[in-house]
């Protein structure tokens, strides 16, 4: 089922999961900054929401990574739920003038293209 | 947004929520059990996309576990996904005459509904 | 090297792993909502530390769970850090005066104790 | 705790984290791929422990990755684990002849060998 999903049903060529791989990796990476960013935050009261988004999108990354480098049948699927959670994250981080949030919206709105793009 | 989500959006109560933990973590159970007694066959050749879909079915629960615990406003999409891991991976273990296959097969099949009634 | 090590050179028996496995699923719930607890709480500024701790302890717990029913080599490693992680959480949940606190603060110790025997 | 142990108390500068990091990320591929190489091998039933410390040795990589990503007052203790399961992971590729063990193995030796230093 692995195999034959992998090599012959979908639609994605070699070059495209590893770039979503790699855009996954920099979106938990910047997700876990701004998560222990926001905790110093002086105004952490107003962060609470970017915070539960940014463990989230960190733990929603790792299974979008696992799933791409074991070749998961269910890899689409999850694409789609990363993409979900990587644009919800980057919205949030849009509301805040924190350079952590800056970086994190850039990493995640650019995993959440590929990762729709994957999914596709 | 968590917050809202959770008290006013969702269609679900915390008893169900309970129930689909308590299935999400006997199929997370099963799954790792049978995942090592099938690597201790003698005919692993024959159990290869049990092992990968036991492993991706314990990794999946965890991750709807941890949704349902932390009121994610990703819950209803998460278990949606599970489901559809736990459903391949007890049709998988439907396959195989072992006392461990079985007893995973039931387990997933339950989580699945489950999880499928959450999503809904 | 798994099963060698497991039946033949760990002095722990089967009800001995069945017992910390189950206190591990409830530190992971505990602190999973002492998670969620905390960043709804009008002093969210003074929970910062529980809120890290609550993450990470939730997360090791998850590691601790899968290495007892993997029967992993690193079972007895991985049961050291989990009591270490988890006491570190329940003496910080020991500082604050909150119900969900004061029931992670005891998933938490009782967690620790049995991963310490585990370990030993 | 966790600023505080970060800032003042380790031994470790920016760059190191920064490398190891890397390392556990390329670990954590190279385990990824040699798991699922090896459960496609005609000889799968010579795989088993090769399969299992595979799965475990990418799962603790992504664990020492949060810890270093966010601080973790239990990053030396995790980096010391990390490197325990990478060397065991290394040690059975180097029984194997298959290219994905050879490379998974030069992986994790590099990752345990910078993880040891973390936590030295």
């Amino acid at each position: 089922m692995y195999t034959k999903a992998y090599k012959e049903e979908w639609n994605v060529n070699h070059q495209q999961i590893q770039e979503c791989i790699q855009a996954c990796i920099e979106a938990m990476t910047a997700s876990n900054a701004c998560y222990s960013a926001c905790l110093e935050e002086d105004h952490v009261k107003e962060m609470t929401e970017c915070i539960k988004l940014d463990r989230e999108c960190a733990d929603i990354c790792r299974v979008a990574i696992t799933s791409m480098q074991t070749h998961s049948p269910f890899m689409m699927e999850i694409c789609k739920l990363c993409a979900d959670v990587c644009e919800a994250c980057a919205k949030e981080c849009d509301k805040h003038p924190h350079d952590h949030c800056r970086k994190c919206a850039e990493a995640c709105y650019r995993c959440a293209n590929l990762c729709r793009n994957m999914s596709a």
